[in-house]
């Protein structure tokens, strides 16, 4: 959870709408991506330089130009600048770790999401931030590293497959946001996986492993959340249709995306408070096992201390012991500590101490 | 729980409304009922052919058709389509999981609602997602599985009772919405049995058992109240009236169904509790029961530790010891030893220890 | 707690509407008491049939017909009928085991209460269902049983105490209310009572079965909640004016039984946050003693661990053991284990170990 | 806390309207005082009769009528009835145990609010009912008794200190207000020192008398914020402005007893969240205590075991045991022992248990 | 915290709007700073007398004047009084320990701040109220001594870095709530530093000084809430637009100020989260520890009493005890406990109890 509070002290004393990256520098320019489409044709390529995406803010065809990699602030302002962003967009846009948010500047809709995926090696959920700004016929996209979960919505744009070829800009930013979301789903399924083995394993062993598992998995569900949270309410705001920049029929489809988000953050409530259970059924198993662990040591002890007793009334030196001459005193005095022996298991049997 | 969080990550990648089974696959044909009435007539009959059902979308009667089984997607995306249900709430029918929604595409009113019946022989809650679309003279439902809780809708329509024959469509969707409500009723009754028993077996004898029972329920609740708590939001939205579909009497009619699911949350929330209450009985009860096996064997060891301590004395081997030589040394230290052990017995009881 | 969660599996299949008694049935004809009244006379008696009320609902004097038991379901449907109760309202009133409401049915206002009172022979509260109809000129008032809280309204009726003989039938409905709402701080003072008495008890004593009082208290505190919370919500609906039944003058005494009702509701949520803290001392008192109890028993068995270790030391049978043939050998030794004793008496004291 | 939960059940079955006095009955007449002033002069008396105080309800000047004692009901019913009052209010009035609550009857303001005292001697809040009435250009005010919170205000009135000579009664009623919930501010410090210096002697030592003094005063923070709670809400909903009595200028003052109301109630919230932590500091603590106790003298009784072991082998009676005859086997015995002593006391303190 | 709880009750009976210093006295003149700056030029000096401040009100340029220290009640109320704020704002002024709050007074908007900053000799953290007046042309800023976090702001001023000096006093207003904002960050982030480096420490070794810490770090994080919370809703209502002093295009800033309080908030309660989870980890770690050593204490007790018993039994004195005299009788006995003895621990380790 830690890892992911990003620093922010850097920043104390520059000036508002003063883009700050706070990632690793790199010297490799920006991947920039162009895909230009309408009904009837497609282009897609790499640019080569920043400039080359201008031309397409007018084109009537609708552009979807998506920027992998934050390091180079210069070329991000430039091209937000060209394409009308506001400074306070373009800060948030390269300073990563941003909430959740929609914000409506007239002209544009600037959109912030939380793109999560599973990491199968460090079993974590690995986070990055996707900056979008929907404008009249072009799509901006800030992505933080190369690779993400949009080749889908490629795909249906290269082989005109759906609405998405005969629809606006807003239908292209809805499709963005619903791929993002429906990867949610897949998050959800792996943590899900992993809640359902952690039930089995406790319940039939607790030990201390399993509860640094469950304190893991209980921070990557706060994580997932707060992740997750606010977009409902970003959803809510759009379609509550302020902006002129998304029409009718595609807030139908944002219905449908604030739908998923909201059986996600169902889903991570539920996830939630089974694991709440599971802490429960962890301590409420360790205890059991040392209660049971405890008892049956002290029935041990308490079964031989009063044999041990007899043992010790006839080890006592007096001179006048009459049953230290008996012919079989030694084997009563045997037989006495075997009935109290007996006599004290039979006691705690009757009782169901064991 | 776990079980019920349905895999959603087959869908990644394509395009939205696009419809997916996520249940096991089958040749077998969909089964289409057709219950078509008005005042004077009642036609009921399994249609042969999905074609068969198109030109009831038009008849001036009121027309139930129901369709079991969702495997058949094109079908289903056939029907639909001819009764103009958006692609998205296609994907929604065929999609099963969703949560209890209502959805208005002006000509017609989508909802979804969770059938829940409780099994017996796995004693778990089995549910089942049932799809409404109420248009002008007509309703279309989808079940996952044959076998619903519509039995009595259907004998009051053939047999004339009550209103529904005299009424439109809309009293139709209501009485299928209000049987799926009723049925919640039976389901909180077997589990409130369940409760109800637990809750003495737990108060008279507290064994592991028990405590996964309570778990079990538990899940079994809060499952219960994720499927009925939305559809709490579901009826008023209807009721604070947007949709046309639904004329002012039928809304009183519906007001009522809203009022009783309202009573079934209350009653899930008083379980809830009442199984919160539980785990904490079961927890005290354990532990005390635990302290007083500790207790009582504490008290055992304690009362004969000063009893060998003398014994012990007397064991030693010291040349000079003048008791040793004591006509009545012995018996002497048996009755210290004796009195030793009734003293501390008496502060024991006195203390109310034992 | 779970008595009261009423069976309704029985009307599964039943149309909307249709009135199922849920209590036991019986033979007797309800019985049907009116009460007539304006400025200048009072009428009262009790009806022998029921088509004796007819008439009553269009005079001109303020027209009282309270019904005791609903096991005649028909005769109810008759009167509800003739006073134009709509169905589903009717069904309500013989269902008993509603929550709290407030239904606008335009010419009539149709009104749930609970009213309470406190069964000094079971130490529980008992519940009992208050219908009211409330329409221009009469009101119309069902209970499950012969007996009520309503005397108080009576006998003012009849005397010309207060307003009551001077205003509409809406003061009448208000009284009734009231008088129901008034009957809260009778059993909340009896509750309030048990509260303080377990207080004092659980703080001296803390057994096994006060932990039982105090979770039968919380569960009568969880009743009583779920019993008057909506009242609230139905007081302040009927305040906000909508109904023309209710005029300016009286909604100023709702005003006022809404304000005893958040005053119950205060009080019960202070009950419960009280009952919570006793539960609290409970445990902490129990484990303070059961602490006390160890501490005690295992400082004594430390004490003479030693002490019997030194008697063992000697008790060896080694042929060269220097001590054993001195003549204070013996008392040494025991001087030796009394320091020993002491020494960790002292100790032990120091530490404030007991 | 029980002790301020006001008996109600004298009052069932009485008219609405109709007042009733809980307190102790008394002969003394009431003591009504009169202060009268606006920018010219002030005249301040004992009245001798009630009668006096009634041509001052539409003298122009303002005039404060303060009323201690509540006992001569008669009296009240009639000071109120000359001023206007609601019968409902007069109810408020004498039915002391209130919560804090303002109704506006048009031409009167009824504010109700508890004044609050911290009693030195039971170390206890002390709450009285103070009722206000504000009217054109008086106002009333009603305390259970004699000594109030008000000789600020009355010195500011005497000696021309501020703007209250120069404005209307509404800012007499707002001062009022003001010096009520200054009062709390008093109060609450003196809790304040009660939780800094438990909080102190808790984590110094913990005895079930501090237990008990935690307990007292989160009942006293319970009752402090079911006395303030509601006063919020008074305060805003003046401030919303509905009533004409309250002029514009005077609103912002009023808006600043809001603000301090709510500074109040957030101190309560943090020294509620502080007695909470200060349980669990307690019980954390006497958990500690209490393993310490177990752990030292767990492991005095763990070292010893092995040695009297060691003592009873040697002090079995074999005939043929070959270390009992050697010359110094005594001394091997005791040097074993001990090594074993040591051994185990080497590896309890490398594994840090004590 | 409690230290933080200003002592209020010297003011009880004091007329509103008096001025009460709650600080230590001291006889220097108050520091007075301007900073005067319009597009072509920027003054900036330290004012020798109050009055020198005066005729900065009226001037067509932007003007700062900041007041450090609030000893001089006289000076303020002077200052204050020219630039026409009510004396409610200069009571809250230096009656410091205020919330954040926002008061539109017509003429000028008045703003409370907590400004805090991380003190890394006592590592607390220290605030200290910010008061800022915003009027046409002017702001007004009161800080409780010298030192503040508005050195970056003044820089901007002076070098003509970003919008400041192109735009209006409101845009200065922003500038100094974003400093004030913008340190919450770094407080955090040492905060954030204490939680993870406690987190390490409290799962590798838990001690009660790490418990005192934990308790310290709650208290701390609980005072931020309480310092910012406030602010959200103070700057969301500057935002909804009320007050003509702020232009629309600054209300774009401000939104991005309320994004970082949003995210500040978000992160405490994240924090708060983690420490509530890290008590848990310590409670724990703690009770699993001392589990662990009772454990091991009881089972090298336990595997030691009965090979007591065995020597117990053949240290009995009878005459008749045939094993005694055999020739491997003392060997065979050994060995019979080392077989009890092994068998135990094979027992014990079967079961995993150590």
């Amino acid at each position: 959870m830690v890892r992911r509070v990003r620093r922010s002290s850097e920043k104390i004393g520059l000036a508002p709408g003063t883009a700050v990256y706070l990632g690793e520098p790199s010297d490799e320019p920006l991947r920039i991506t162009l895909l230009d489409y309408d009904e009837d044709h497609v282009t897609e390529r790499v640019l080569d330089a920043l400039v080359e995406s201008f031309p397409f803010r007018d084109s009537p065809s609708v552009s979807w130009i998506n920027v992998d990699g934050l390091h180079d602030v210069a070329s991000i302002e430039a091209i937000a600048g060209h394409f009308g962003l506001h400074p306070l967009a373009v800060e948030d846009v390269v300073h990563t770790g941003q909430r959740p948010k929609a914000e409506d500047y007239e002209e544009s809709l600037f959109i912030v999401l939380r793109m999560l995926s599973y990491n199968d090696s460090t079993e974590n959920v690995d986070d990055e931030q996707v900056s979008l700004v929907l404008g009249p016929g072009f799509v901006l996209s800030f992505q933080e590293r190369t690779g993400d979960v949009f080749d889908g919505v490629r795909a249906r744009i290269r082989n005109d497959k759906g609405r998405i070829r005969h629809a606006k800009a807003d239908y292209l930013a809805y499709s963005v946001i619903d791929a993002v979301v429906d990867q949610y789903f897949v998050v959800l399924e792996r943590l899900g996986d992993r809640v359902e083995a952690l039930g089995e394993e406790v319940s039939e062993r607790a030990d201390p492993s399993k509860l640094e598992e469950i304190r893991r998995l209980k921070r990557e569900l706060l994580f997932l959340r707060k992740s997750i949270w606010p977009l409902r309410e970003v959803l809510s705001g759009i379609q509550r249709g302020e902006s002129p920049l998304f029409d009718e029929h595609t807030l139908i489809y944002l219905r449908d995306v604030y739908d998923h988000t909201i059986q996600v953050i169902d889903t991570v409530e539920t996830y939630r408070d089974m694991m709440a259970g599971l802490l429960d059924v962890y301590l409420t198993s360790v205890s059991n096992r040392m209660n049971e662990v405890m008892k049956v040591l002290t029935v041990i002890a308490t079964i031989f201390i009063p044999m041990t007793f007899v043992a010790g009334v006839y080890g006592m030196n007096f001179a006048h012991m009459p049953e230290l001459s008996w012919r079989y005193g030694y084997f009563g005095a045997l037989g006495v500590m075997g009935a109290v022996a007996l006599g004290m298991v039979a006691y705690f049997k009757r009782k169901g101490w064991f």
